[in-house]
């Protein structure tokens, strides 16, 4: 069995409690001050985002990224391959609800994943993470 | 023919203008500081970044973004499908060469990118993008 040092005040996780079918969720809005925290950091300064408020499709990614390495299957993890679909545009301020689900346990690991705004699904996806320590 | 806005001092560029295999570079190199930041964003503080510098895939998507979304092809485009590989770990303070390629101009425009520190590989993947005005 393996802990995992889990960091950001979650609880202690072990591998072992996960499972097929083993879901997380985490909620998060975006502000239009992260979104331009966002555009200064990435470079993507798109008027897309700028002037209409739709929030970063890379951004939504790296809230699902950090829901894989904290959460599920957590810290130690690394992606090595995604696919991401962005269905409908999410705006700033809007409340997203993020599902990370275990698909595969393997030498690489597979989840999918889905943001969605009430009904409205903004991205989903899935990844291959393989565990480097 | 439509023009673009285009922001962060680059040229006001003609859609016309670019065409299958149209190409565009650029270089980054990402700090400590800029990763901590992504971290506070994102919320990934999967110990892998943090503890061992290796830069977030979800950071790397995102510079790539920029690019798309300020370079090729532009302001207006948003990005509705993405596949990301991650074939070997970019440290901080490593120089990164991003290549964005015009692969396909029709409804839905398609580009290739990559992401290098010399000759190591550290993201490919492809885009789709619709234009949304």
């Amino acid at each position: 069995m393996r802990f995992l040092t889990v960091v950001r005040g979650f609880s202690e996780i072990a591998l072992k409690d996960f499972k097929v079918g083993s879901k997380v969720f985490a909620t998060r809005k975006i502000t239009r001050k992260d979104l331009e925290d966002f555009a200064r950091i990435s470079g993507d300064f798109n008027t897309v985002h700028m002037n209409e408020g739709v929030v970063h499709g890379a951004f939504l990614n790296s809230i699902v990224s950090g829901v894989i390495g904290t959460k599920l299957p957590g810290p130690g993890c690394l992606v090595v391959q995604q696919t991401l679909n962005f269905p409908k545009k999410c705006f700033i301020n809007e409340e997203i609800k993020v599902t990370v689900e275990l698909e595969e346990i393997r030498k690489i690991w597979k989840v999918s994943f889905n943001c969605k705004v009430e009904d409205k699904t903004v991205l989903f996806g899935d990844a291959k993470l393989v565990f480097i320590k």
